[in-house]
């Protein structure tokens, strides 16, 4: 079954909103009219950073708090997060903030760890193909969030959905963090084409990841934006107190007062095109 | 002298506004906060469509009339333009409107023609890096839209415009108009993240053209106000008053009423965006 | 530690030679100056058949036999192979043929019964950074074939062979089949010129494989050929009795008289490039 | 009309061959069988070495000189050429060595001398769409070598050849040289495939250039005699004295004592292809 007639298949259904509970009192709510703000940094580097910076992500308005406890590396050599640590560094963020954590699920034998701590599991995207993890995925009862890969056609990626929502689990969120193109003065190619065009196919929340899709800080808050204009659901964003210091991905994240920025305007963007922003705090 | 280099020479000039005279009494005028929209259909077709058209998308509050006279076909057996003729239906639309016309200029030979009968002279983007005909722009006083070329890095297209500025005109104007990858579910991918970064490396004003970005006219308008708010100083859109009939890339124009509504999501954007939006109707 | 410094540390070891034990009295040898030739069907499909084609195939002069038992298909409604079956048959069919097999492994959790039955472990290029699997890998003693991935660069390709060897594995051979790129006439792109860059960067056996790097049967040939000319220490290509009745990739394999005539071309060629072809018949 | 209808029209004729006269006795053969040696700097820098050069060259087996008069540049500060100063040196070479010589053609206006001094006239991947210029090509009676441009599909390559064939010009020769992907490590990446392909497609000759196609001087053999396997009918590769001290394209150049070893090595596989290569020295 091609992506197309998937597609026809998913019209039938409703446009899809996913409740992600958290520790708050109300759930933070994903898609159907609502703009949700992911924010945090790359890694989880050490508890007593990650902590005070959860407290000011919420401040300045962020839904949903993001951080890896393990990272995917290219070089074996590479900091590749602290594990269990970072896991349990999580939950005691979300419990100071009251907001729902995502943290990224790597290898199938973490599912369960992962599961127990977090409230939203990412597949990367280079685990978008990764089909004993997507079946597992589809299993569980917990929101998903799907990177597209990063060579991954638009079908391709609708496909790699569908192996979670046909194994059973019907909350998965797409997110859009850019392609692997010919151009090398960015990391990778936002494709905003795909982020209308996937709104158009398919009834999943949709998300933009303006750090990785662009892969330089002075990028991230004009492509945010625009992915917001286009019809994304929420936006993922990189947050680092020191960005030149971070363990990993520092040359594409903000700091917390261009955090602060970016969220004022993507809230009065909102605004104007007539979007839900919940203010949790 | 590479890309980089250049920004920093021309971080020393300032940001680049460009008058294009046209028949009305005021110039339109581009760049340093104004917002300008370009429409009309891929080519001129003949003579009573062309003006119906071109007084409809003066109405919907268009800017400068585009149509193409000259067509760069990738087949010598496609239709490629009424040449003079077309040059002239053009002129005509122009005192008819009072809107200044751009149209595309492919063949050297043809500069005279063109200059003659067009307010801004479009490169296409198989001819981005023609350098004779970009060395003879440079010798002329008349505003020049350089598109990306389908696989142009942002440093080729910067240098290449450098060939026009080099030689003395510093009226160009750079058009992102998507860049060629692998996916095929669109005609091609528009770069949003090069239209934020050239925004900031360069002082010229940068458009969008969000038909042949996308090449599916369910994305033109998203498209469209994603380049307005990722930074463009304008975009340029293709219609068609009967887009299933047209002569070529009738699946990626737009009708007369649904530019009605872009024009009026745009104006209304521009303002949110304290952008300049000129009232010409 | 980035890929050069990686070159440069493998060259004070010698280039590998990886000998594949099997059935048979002597083992396949791999590297240094042997050109090994891997034939099959994309996937094993029933035993009768696999048997034949098996027999069919040493006949030829195939040194070792592909067929996939457990299939990475992007969507979820194709045929996935045969799991533990197909591995039986492959069992069948080396014990019948004195050949060393090779099967794809996706799931970690497949890793023991993949590696009692196969002699050559493969890991696809959907999963070429499938970081947990290839860890794993780098724990058992047994060949492995690393697959390059659609859009991986070369740089990024023999880090993820890094993964294996840094944790003591140090049996792996590369294989070329193809990347992706924006034309759209053959699947994929095979890439000579990192077959050929690879031999002067790594130690590394490399192979090519035409059947994916083309998608054409009749390429099949003409590239496998000048996969040897350009350095490569093997091909492996997808045969199948009846290409047009074929479960997966029967347009990209070839019946077993085309693969006769393969065979004999690259013997010949293997001779004048003064290659060692092991005669197994 | 598609390239496939274009390939079944082309069925009908014969497999063109393609006589350069040049000032020898008998004419250098293209196509049918021959394979054909093509060398020469990126650029004719001044007359002494390129006599020199020459010389050495035909002793090395080249069939035909390379020389570039008119350069494109990415940027307009790099060096661009001779001009009409090279194209008199070109054929003082010429009637030194008794070699036809093939320069490349940029600019319409120069279409007379580039006709009064050459053999073959190139047209560079920049211009391969530059429709002007072909259908001028079009209407001489002179060989011209089509390089396919740098993203353009084998369609848009055949259909550019048409351009040129459909305004009665039959002698058209192709020239593969390497295709823009996300792979950094080598400045392009040379289309193998395409090679194969465009040979079953298409009656007209097909070269291969390894210097563009690949980038580096130590992968330039190794990728020419793969081409001469996949089926070109010749190759065409950059030489220079000095390649460190080139003008351009030194990094990708073969110095004399490595061209004749390809030399020989292509003599050698040529007759084991049973080709046809003409001994001119």
């Amino acid at each position: 079954m091609n992506a197309c007639k998937l597609a026809l298949r998913q019209e039938k259904i409703h446009r899809t909103i996913i409740e992600v509970p958290g520790p708050a009192s109300a759930p933070v709510l994903i898609g159907q009219g609502y703009f949700t703000l992911i924010a945090g940094p790359c890694a989880v580097e050490n508890r007593e950073d990650y902590l005070e910076l959860a407290l000011r992500l919420k401040q300045s308005g962020a839904h949903i708090l993001r951080g890896g406890a393990y990272k995917p590396r290219t070089s074996p050599y590479s900091f590749s997060g602290l594990g269990m640590e970072g896991l349990k560094i999580l939950v005691e963020a979300r419990s100071v903030t009251g907001l729902p954590v995502i943290t990224e699920l790597m290898d199938i034998r973490d599912l369960d760890a992962v599961c127990c701590h977090a409230d939203i599991i990412q597949v990367g995207s280079r685990n978008m193909q990764n089909y004993a993890l997507l079946k597992e995925l589809g299993r569980i009862n917990m929101p998903v969030m799907l990177k597209r890969g990063l060579s991954a056609t638009i079908e391709e990626w609708l496909l790699a959905a569908e192996y979670v929502l046909q194994a059973g689990n019907r909350k998965v969120i797409l997110c859009e963090r850019g392609i692997r193109t010919f151009e090398t003065a960015t990391r990778n190619t936002l494709d905003i084409n795909a982020v209308a065009l996937v709104k158009s196919l398919s009834h999943l929340p949709v998300f933009v990841d303006p750090s990785h899709g662009s892969g330089l800080r002075r990028l991230v808050s004009p492509v945010a934006k625009a992915g917001l204009i286009a019809g994304a659901d929420g936006v993922m964003v990189e947050v680092h107190q020191h960005p030149a210091e971070a363990l990993c991905d520092g040359q594409q994240s903000l700091d917390p007062d261009e955090f602060d920025r970016l969220s004022l305007d993507l809230q009065k963007l909102a605004g104007h095109e007539k979007r839900i922003w919940l203010d949790l705090y």
